[in-house]
């Protein structure tokens, strides 16, 4: 069986491509099946993703639901919405069956409402379709939306032996099996132990003596983001699920916090350069603009607010027009520390090792902010006293740098603090926002301490 | 047992630092190690992260090394290193004895040359020593520089009732058993199982009989970023290593792999933000000066550009003073619509779904450059012309704003792309490079397309 083994590198060519539209055109299912067969199904998605709606409906239709449905799951949010409309509510029925109970799930939650009961009334199978009711009760942002119902559970009383027996039943529905929950006659969660430990045993022993009794676990109704940040932290590979009174409900597993944790650093990079959650490179220019268009109005705006300022300040500056033609740089240095020191900020945040008070933050900010504005003020002062050959006005616009590093640096600070505590999510206080502000801002205090340093 | 389950959740409060450092300076070592092992080593690490170094060293002397070895692995890079200064090579290798292989060769990798040679000579178990001083020899960004050794490895020619019993043994050793690894009698990768499948096979059967033949497996010199991509795709939770002829050598969690996409996303945040890699909140005020002024300095440059742009054009305008006081305006917009363009760039490049041809890249982005571009610059054209009644200058500062938006949105699309071409980090192109960039480009256009509309 040498021949078979693959490194796992798939690469996406137009050639690749090209055949499979060659093969659609002639429809040559046969050789298809035999084309898209060697691939995995998150490369066939990505086959999917790339060709013409008509070409993966028929692709879809084409190979067996065990396939398309792991296809379905993979799939990007919109060309699955697509297919997912040309389907029959029989069909997508079909689909669903061969999902575990959370991927399942998380499509027909996809669906309108309308077609979500369609589509449930179809589920031949009673437990799955229970199953699948109840974890669409659950909001997606919570532990509940992430877990499935899939889990091998022993009650305490078993022995290794009878234990093994049982499981087998159980393990064959379950794709991975991570952990094995110990619960008690009331289904209460009480323990656990690995696949290792049950081979690893004597077949008499009991399952409560081998089983490790402090398991970790996270309550159903736990954030997402809180779940995914725990298990990251402890290396954890799945985690029960419970209610209040510790009944066992779903476990949640590592490779849907993954997903989870990529997710959450997308939208957060996307939100530090200005872009509305959700769109890839792939997406319709109407929707990168609708994505994109909303944070350069901002950015007008505060445009439109410099310009009024700067209108202001003509009348006193009428001699001083050199000051005039450093305004973007000292935009461009508000907004630089602004974002720097707010990305600090929501980054820690986001992996929850931001202590301490505000204030010696805000003091730290200060200290960081005045050292390097400091530093570039020595440069500047030098620059334009040597091109400009005017010490006053070198001072003063050095000066103004120095305050408006500072001033950016706390308002970047400040604001993702500010927000967090709240509960809003500060990474939409860096990027545009925290730029505009300090662009505006950063000009309005150069003007001042200008007039204030020339005794204009 | 039920009163020991815990929900996971951790909160590091200002009464729990202060109670560790109060029990240090009582010291009362029994109710110290009473509270610490209440907790999970990462949080341990967390509380050391925390406390000055005198106590976190205290600690770490207090507890057994089964518990510091792994607390070791979880904390603070600058933190390890402090502690692992003030440890002999004799104490460092006891930590590294109960470690697994990967961590212990990274933690040995991060000693000074010398003093790894001494720790190593002191590992007492020479098959360990052997295995560490393999993985060393491997590039930490490569596969070889993730892997562990510890994995469970069966032959083809094994019955299921004989593996399990031979695995009995080798499973004590590893933490987690994902996957039981199958190999010929040259030690090459024939197939895999899970401890699912073996416990739900008949005893008699032939492990080649029952084990998947189609591995997934990555070579030892394959990019760890790459590795981290392809497990992330295909939701593996471990995956093998082989070298050039196939030998198995090692294998992969999915654990590592969080740590690697988490510290992927961190850097490419930051360098978005305008900050080196590699500093978090809680880094000195030199640290994250070293780490933010270069970027601020480029940002400086940039501005003293700018200046010398304007001033050469300060003649021509004489006339046109307010065409100056849009100079923050066309340099934002242009900033930020770099930043946007190159930003959905480098995460498509990052999520590797940037496909098709540059040129197609290009278009697409000039189109939706221009859709954004005129929208604005309409809102902007009505606001000039009613606010300063001049429809001549309304249209040069509009139609130049278009021109800049384009512009900005094609370099934010190509440089990335380019410098991805040439095997450079694209995240190195986002952020303040790229707005510092259009900034000059943006002004220097603004001005010429101003000059040619308006006649001068």
């Amino acid at each position: 069986m040498e021949e078979t083994q693959e490194n796992i590198q798939f690469q996406l060519t137009d050639e690749l491509l090209e055949n499979v539209q060659q093969l659609i055109i002639n429809q040559d299912n046969k050789q298809l099946k035999v084309l898209l067969n060697e691939f995995h199904y998150a490369d066939i998605a990505e086959i999917l993703d790339e060709i013409n709606f008509e070409e993966a409906i028929y692709i879809i239709k084409l190979l067996d639901s065990e396939t398309t449905s792991d296809i379905l799951t993979e799939l990007d949010e919109d060309v699955r919405e697509k297919i997912l409309k040309n389907l029959s509510a029989k069909e997508i029925a079909e689909e669903v069956e061969e999902l575990d109970t959370d991927d399942a799930a998380d499509i027909i939650a996809e669906l309108p409402e309308a077609r979500q009961e369609a589509v449930i009334s179809q589920i031949e199978d009673e437990e799955h379709k229970a199953e699948i009711q109840e974890l669409l009760a659950y909001d997606e942002d919570t532990a509940g939306g992430l877990m499935a119902k899939e889990l091998v559970k022993v009650y305490g009383t078993w022995t290794v032996a009878g234990c093994i027996r049982r499981i087998r039943g159980q393990a064959k529905d379950v794709t991975r099996v991570h952990s094995i929950y110990v619960v008690n006659k009331e289904e209460k969660l009480i323990g656990r132990l690995s696949l290792k430990d049950l081979i690893t045993a004597k077949s008499e022993e009991k399952i409560a003596d081998i089983a490790k009794d402090n398991v970790d676990y996270v309550n159903v109704k736990d954030d997402a983001e809180d779940v995914a940040r725990v298990m990251a932290k402890y290396d954890l590979e799945a985690i029960p699920v419970v209610d209040d009174e510790l009944t066992l409900l779903g476990r949640i597993t590592i490779d849907d916090i993954v997903d989870v944790l990529k997710e959450e650093a997308d939208k957060d990079y996307q939100l530090a350069a200005g872009i509305t959650q959700d769109v890839d490179s792939d997406d319709s220019i109407i929707e990168l603009t609708r994505a994109r268009l909303p944070w350069l109005f901002l950015g007008l705006i505060g445009g439109i607010g410099a310009f009024i300022i700067m209108e202001g300040f003509q009348e006193s500056f009428n001699q001083y027009a050199v000051l005039f033609f450093f305004t973007p740089l000292i935009a461009a240095m508000a907004g630089n520390v602004g974002v720097q020191s707010s990305a600090i900020i929501v980054q820690g945040l986001a992996n929850d090792d931001v202590k301490g008070s505000v204030n010696s933050r805000l003091i730290k900010e200060m200290l960081l902010a005045a050292l390097n504005g400091v530093i570039l003020a020595i440069f500047l002062f030098v620059f334009v006293w040597a091109y400009n050959g005017e010490m006053d006005k070198a001072l003063a616009i050095s000066v103004s740098l120095v305050a408006v590093i500072i001033i950016a640096g706390l308002i970047g600070t400040f604001v993702p603090l500010f927000l967090n505590k709240r509960g809003i999510d500060p990474a939409i206080a860096t990027g545009p926002f925290i730029t505009t502000s300090n662009d505006i801002l950063g000009i309005l205090l150069y003007f001042w301490i200008a007039k204030l340093i020339l005794g204009i």
